[in-house]
């Protein structure tokens, strides 16, 4: 078995000038409370604090960047332990399906799957070999072992991982028992929701029409007119925000925006209702509910985030065998100047409307997200996201925007995982590459070090706040 | 208050090896004289050579890259002295304008805009303390006491900045009075004028069909015909010829060209003065002209510029309120493949022709730009443009086009500033960056020394003369 | 005349751990035999043994990148040898032609052409001056001494250059002479063909009516049928592979694939024979046999190849008089994610099937590429391309696609190339980079260098192998 060594000075540059730099920063910024204003964990892993089950389960399963990497390679879904829809059974011992994983493990070379995952073994696990074919069974016993331990309850992670703030994700129609156990519970953890009404804002969401239905039931509204439709929302987001949400989240195929007449409006809503709209209409109405999330964010300050551009479930097979958010989503160009006019026309200059741009197409970095973030009060460029939340992709992220919108219209850093134990790990790989990028500026005496060791605190911490209205902390 | 100081080292890589070989280029360079072949400085300065008023409308108003920033911060437009349409009166002291960009100095860390304006400080007024809120009335004394000495005067100041020539860019309207005024003078300085007819190309210009009726006046042509168009149009660029200019400039929202029968240009110049052209139209209207413009090119010897997609004035309230070019301008992607092919399927294998083409889409350098201009005789392609005129936007240039369309399909340098104190600081940025990237190419053996050298005199100075056909200096 | 000098650390970084760790893996694979599986060498060359002619049709008139530089330059094609269509003479003597590439070598500064001729004129010839109009003459003289000699014929080249597999492309009616000639010739070289039918599956290419009667008569198939037509594709692919080819090649304008019922089938047939398709239907027919291609891929284990997105003879003047391929081709924008779904729905999870993609359009890198190839089991990711096939070019490449899709799912390195000469140089190029990128991922600790050497043998010959399925070697 081949020893596990993370050096400490892993992503910095190997000039000697730029990684001495990139050192002193990092020591300063390196154990910095997290704060986590976006991601995917699941809240009742800390409203029960049930120890989390195996290795596989804890550490592959949740992390649809690690299976769509070994089924890339011929392995398939059932022998990962990915539930087939038609109740066939897939694997269902996690010693395999860790073996599975050890055995392709050098797939992963050069990614930053690889990067998080040595990082839990080694810092969360205190492992000490590589992982591969040979040390697989170690390596799972090893951590089986130790998630036995109360030390490694979620709750014991969260605290050890020094997490001062994190938030997860949840469906307009979620009804946030998990946070009210967690806050009822006395335990001094953070954890907030954020507003995520995609399976009542998209017609093309499975269920759309159910999904209204039962909004209508929770909200007491009628939800098949726009104007309930709009109290519906205003309700669901007042519930989210007195559970302690800052922020909405919205994912849409385009960053089409609307500002129609109610009448306009009640059309796309009776279609989309009536499940009749056609794809560009859809598209539209998503793009009308964009401007009155914005309208509303006006009213109780939600901050809003637009996950724009994504191809869901490209793969038919799949979709039709395992179901959706299997690995199978692709990146799509995307257009915001356009697509964003109705909404910026009526609420861009408007500094109490917040609005974080994400983009999984990175022409739209220079071309249009930092002109954007650079003009208008109401917009913050979002960090590098999902692909991209990489050391390469976040280097071409700062290089393309910082120098048009300056480091103070962007957001720090999201780890927008489901991986939780992958989150000390991408904060920290976040750090060291923020210290790296100021580090070569510094030694190129494009900043000053003063001016660095200030932004990269700020890069992990008060950009964040500042951008997600976290104003206690 | 912290000391301003410029590193001599600044921009050039720290790897030791390149950078001594980038001071080595660099000390070849750095006092060249500067040719300024794009820009956009008022020449009225130099006509009237009347003493700056005061740092803030020195600096400040005339630099939309500086208000467009505080702006995307929530400073107001009116509180930056900018003026309203409506006559509401906006902050007239300049030195509490001066503040205001002095408190928020730190959000351009990181971007141009701050090595440009600290460059003007150190260089050029001789401030030595760092610009922040607190220096901010010590450093606007500093430089309003020099604004009234006469080394500071427009014509001082050009001498001073070894300004070998400069081209200023003046509506096809214009009568040329300033550079008359110069010329008459018997001042030494050469500037000259570049002709940019877009009020009188483009149908969707404010007051297009007036502007037509001003050009008939002018010419003594009836502008309403297309033959009597045209030839207007060739005696505005005679006229320009005659005082000096070198070339015409062509800013236009994509790279459409034409080739229509006399019959079908007169329909879309009816519509255009009729005011009834749909947008598609417009487009042909303007893409039309760019390839009557291009054949006058072949008889008259202008050097044609073509900068192509910008979304103009995107902001509707800021346009309401102020007007036009107030940092609301954005990208937009752009074609230039299939676009340009009307113009050179005409002529684009004639040698005669010179067109130099701007993009702000990045993403066409090395799908487009490089390899149009790597075949077409008749092509070069410009320096990175507006946004991209900054050190990591040079570098992705270069990587992306040097390899394709050689340094000789290039064009050197453009300021292309309307801020007349940034220019030597704008042409020591891309010296500097020049020299840093060849030096790159030396250090890995990709180049000697010696050829190096010769590449960087070229940028700075031959490749620019033979672009621009700057044949007299 | 100036010494030519190829220094042993070119292409390295200069940063000295980087550089040394590069030496190191570079040491490793630099004599590996070449792998040459995708190109566009003539087969026979290697069929007749003949001396090559001269130092301007061996060097010269082949290859594309040199002349398109030259007539960029204002150099006319006649001058350099170039044929014309209509019988006027073009120049007749190499020596002539030489000397004007030599007069423009300067513009070749900093791109790969360069970077290859000089490697061949050292490496293959060992010339000791550089190239430039005044050694011109000596440098022609001592390559056309050296030709004349047997160790200069083809097949002594390709046993110096170590080349152990070397894949030439032909058209799908080619009768693959040469080949047999090759292989009845005893000699030990391993040169086969790539089936390239191009010429009977473009409606849009010249003949294709006619190519598709000239397949029929090869094949006994009715080829206006669409049965007729899909088996005469299995026979004629069928002949390829005896004769020991592996893979398919299709240069398409898009990456549209299509999924139609027969009759649909029938009709675009009918109409691409009766020449009668829109752009469009066009578009179809090449994306419908696309699907085909792949359904016969899993049947014969052809490894296919899209090369998708090039505007072909862009230039109207060059192609009526010079005619096609005269360095007049551009990239254009691709789109494969909605693309290849019709394909992928069918196949895309097979791993029986391979794909390999290649693009001009390097914003589809990480936004399409990397994302499909780390998903779908039957895709790759080809090397860079072309223009792309560059220092600069490869390190995007790699920077853009390795953290998402892995070393994995990419191929190794193509030559592409109907410039034997510069094989070597170019695949010398390919190793140097690849050992700078692994030097700079373990110089970060981003790789341990035993990785790094794993890699290094793996792109220089086990993921070719793997990828084009080069079994017996």
């Amino acid at each position: 078995m081949k020893p596990l060594v993370l050096h400490p000075d892993r992503l910095f540059s190997s000039d000697p000038d730029q990684r001495s730099i990139a050192r002193r920063l990092y020591g300063e910024v390196a154990s910095l409370p997290i704060i986590s204003p976006h991601g995917h964990t699941d809240p009742n892993w800390f409203a029960d604090n049930e120890p989390f089950s195996d290795p596989a389960n804890l550490l592959f399963t949740p992390d649809h960047y690690l299976f769509r990497m070994l089924f890339s390679q011929g392995v398939s879904l059932t022998s990962l332990g990915i539930q087939r829809l038609d109740g066939q059974v897939s694997e269902q011992n996690p010693r395999r399906i860790w073996q599975l994983l050890a055995d392709h493990y050098h797939l992963f070379l050069g990614t930053p799957s690889r990067l998080w995952l040595d990082h839990a073994l080694q810092d969360v696990f205190g492992i000490d070999v590589m992982l591969d074919g040979s040390s697989a069974n170690h390596v799972y016993d090893a951590i089986d072992d130790r998630l036995k331990h109360p030390d490694y309850s979620p709750r014991a992670l969260f605290d050890r991982f020094n997490i001062e703030f994190l938030a997860t994700t949840e469906s307009a129609l979620d009804d946030l028992a998990a946070h009210d156990k967690i806050r009822d519970s006395g335990w001094s953890g953070t954890v907030v929701s954020t507003y995520r009404p995609d399976a009542v804002v998209d017609p093309e969401y499975e269920g759309f029409a159910v999904n209204l239905i039962e909004l209508a039931k929770l909200t007491g509204e009628d939800t098949s007119h726009w104007q309930g439709y709009l109290a519906a929302h205003r309700k669901r987001r007042a519930y989210f925000i007195e559970r302690g949400a800052t922020a909405s989240d919205h994912g849409h195929p385009t960053a089409t925006t609307c500002d129609f007449e109610e009448k306009a409006c009640q059309q796309l809503l009776d279609g989309a209702i009536a499940g009749d709209l056609t794809a560009q209409e859809a598209d539209l109405f998503r793009g009308q509910v964009l401007t009155e999330m914005a309208a509303m964010s006006l009213e109780d300050g939600l901050v809003m985030q637009l996950h724009a551009g994504v191809v869901h479930n490209h793969n038919q097979t799949v979709m039709k065998e395992f179901g959706r958010d299997k690995g199978a989503d692709l990146p799509a160009s995307v257009e915001f100047s356009k697509g964003l006019k109705p909404l910026l026309d009526r609420f861009g200059n408007d500094r109490k409307l917040r609005l974080i741009l994400f983009t999984l197409d990175e022409t739209t970095y220079s071309r249009e997200l930092a002109p954007l973030a650079g003009h208008y009060p109401a917009l913050r460029v979002g960090p590098p996201w999902w692909f991209f939340d990489s050391v390469e992709g976040m280097l071409r992220h700062k290089r393309s925007i910082i120098e048009t919108a300056g480091f103070f219209n962007t957001c720090g850093f999201n780890d927008d995982t489901r991986a939780f134990l992958s989150i000390p790990a991408r904060h920290d790989v976040a750090r060291r590459v923020d210290c790296r990028h100021l580090a070569e500026l510094v030694a190129e005496h494009r900043l000053d070090e003063e001016q660095a060791l200030g932004l990269a605190q700020s890069l992990a911490n008060g950009l964040v706040k500042d951008a997600y209205r976290l104003t206690d902390l």
